[in-house]
């Protein structure tokens, strides 16, 4: 594979086509905050604000003012979404909406932790480009609000009957494990290394499933598999992005153990969730091969694909396995062929199973500006670690 | 077309491959209620009962009984799903949870009160069945309650933030519109017709969008487009449906401009919906073009295409309407040919958007022993109607 020629590729992405779109298109310089529903060309269709987009919009634009460019309409275009979001984004009680509208009044109530946790990861990164005490503040008392929360993360909101079936879900230790680290300059060193702990142990041991080496959406209150629809969910994409995060702790952690079983369940993953028909990897599955519940479970999603990517092509770097390349070079043609729109910039988020696009939206109340570039950003780092290790 | 030819296949299709397939293999012996996540073959693949499908099945049992066929064994059938809805499925207030385990256990609050609408019609219809008072409690305390409930359906599970975008939703009356007539024998005469004219003010009216003579999901509160996700949101299935109620309704009121709206908007939403490329009716799709947020917005689902059979052959055979013929034949023709299993028995549920199967399955969360015997039932009844008249 000739590295250097990606790394080029995956830089001028980044600083050429996908942060100008989002810069281009996605202000509200009317009401404050991103627009995020923004049809092929850029054009905007609709104009709710979902907070999950407009955090992430804010960590993007920071976080690559402070590691890639001290770019300063960066940095006005994440405060901007910050000023929104401080003014609007929470209810009396600190917890972050769901959802507002174009102005700023709450539509859809608190109900989503990761709204919390995509907002402590923007105003923590935004404190780093700035230091500004008052983001810092934020970002902290969010971060305690979570872990506050992470027990009954739905409160009032949950369906669930108490106690018939109590099941424990991947998505929050998963997301804390990558939130712990983006969140250092905040957080006291202690509670970052039990959190990591903890996050080590949900993520490589409780909700692994050692007979299909993978991991699941759902287990069991005591850690054990649940013959249901939920505990027999398989989300590809969210094991790819959890393995690699579960790398970054095993760099910082020096634990060649830990790389090494990610790297594993990698491999194992995406020979259970790539699509031998019309390639790509599908959203959902059930582990057990039975129907899913979800009806969209064979289309090809753009955050799997980079999540895929960026875990495969990491997991090559830190360990030298062969297998991750070849899954990388496999990935990388199918997603370099499917997803990127030449025409327009950016990249189409949702594909059938055939590889045709099925919603021609960049994008929406999902996508956002947010696993695109960080995608690049992160494949492009590591070609150039792997291309200057090679000089 | 050979109205007789297609009178007997549909009643062949439901007294001796469908509700066989429910006798079958849907039956709980053990804890009572029916299973329904079947595989393609009838095989149980998860056992949690959801209350919709529990209670639709006790409805389609019980229904036939009355009216095809007093055969001992669907009443049966019937009464076995009613004892385990009796004694597992409402709370102390008398709501009806959303889903149960197998064993009857509480599994998901009570949130949807569709699962009191079918727990309505399903008890109505044992109550004709064998005039059993409880049955006719229950079902007019559960009517009682989805009236009193109706103006804020989802309770405390209701996620949206006050009176920042209030929206009524059309699910609610045009279930009404059919529900009323199922429990006529349940309820005081006046109570029906208030309900009736509600309905059909709501569904002719309220949600019907005259620049496009379609009904749309959702309006605000003052009976206005709303520029929103859920504004534009248009579901075809849903409108045929309703449409083929409103003719029930103009029958039973000897409303001839009422059935002719109805035809006229069945056609107008044919045409909206119909896929040119692949055939089928689309899931979802947005009233002005643009991407809707349903990822599964291109599948065809049977539950839509037994609809459009029904609602056209039903509007051909009351207005004469050739166009409405036209329609019935070529849905007939897709459906036929997509749909039933030649080899298990049953109709798939899912379909992908060229017509291949999705979801290899029978019976799951949402798709049970309902749609499929109520259409065959319908079409079969209205053919048998046109070939009497013919002759």
């Amino acid at each position: 594979m000739n590295f250097t020629k990606y790394k080029d590729y995956y830089c001028d992405s980044l600083l050429k086509d996908v942060m100008p779109f989002w810069s281009d298109h996605s202000i509200d310089v009317e009401f404050g905050g991103y627009f995020t529903s923004l049809d092929r060309t850029g054009k905007v269709f609709d104009t709710d604000k979902f907070i999950w987009l407009q955090c992430r919009q804010v960590w993007t634009f920071a976080k690559f003012y402070n590691v890639l460019d001290n770019n300063l309409q960066w940095l006005e275009i994440a405060q901007k979404g910050a000023r929104f979001l401080k003014q609007h984004g929470r209810d009396e009680k600190g917890n972050w909406y769901f959802a507002l509208n174009r102005e700023g009044k709450p539509l859809v109530q608190p109900y989503n932790i990761f709204s919390d946790c995509f907002a402590a990861m923007a105003f923590s990164q935004l404190y780093t480009a700035t230091g500004e005490e008052d983001y810092r503040i934020i970002a902290k008392e969010t971060f305690n609000n979570i872990l506050s929360r992470q027990d009954n993360p739905r409160g009032r909101y949950s369906k669930d009957y108490p106690g018939t079936r109590p099941l424990q879900s991947f998505a929050l230790p998963m997301i804390l494990s990558n939130l712990v680290l983006e969140m250092e300059m905040v957080l006291d060193e202690e509670v970052v290394e039990s959190t990591i702990d903890r996050a080590i142990h949900a993520v490589m041991e409780v909700f692994y499933l050692a007979d299909y080496d993978t991991i699941l959406e759902n287990v069991t209150a005591d850690g054990s598999f649940s013959h249901t629809y939920d505990g027999r969910l398989l989300n590809p994409g969210h094991v790819l992005e959890a393995m690699w995060f579960m790398m970054d702790l095993g760099v910082r952690r020096h634990d060649k153990e830990l790389i090494d079983k990610a790297v594993q369940i990698c491999i194992s993953t995406l020979n259970r969730g790539w699509d031998e028909k019309y390639e790509g990897i599908f959203y959902f599955l059930d582990v057990k091969g039975h129907p899913p519940q979800q009806l969209e479970w064979d289309q090809k999603l753009w955050w799997v694909h980079l999540e895929a990517l960026v875990a495969t092509l990491k997991g090559f770097y830190l360990t030298g396995n062969e297998e991750m390349l070849s899954w990388f070079e496999r990935l990388n043609a199918y997603t370099l062929d499917h997803f990127p729109d030449p025409e327009y910039g950016e990249w189409y988020g949702y594909l059938n199973r055939q590889g045709e696009v099925l919603l021609p939206l960049k994008g929406g109340k999902w996508k956002g500006c947010f696993h695109v570039p960080r995608g690049l950003y992160q494949i492009y780092t590591i070609l150039e670690k792997i291309t200057s290790d090679e000089k």
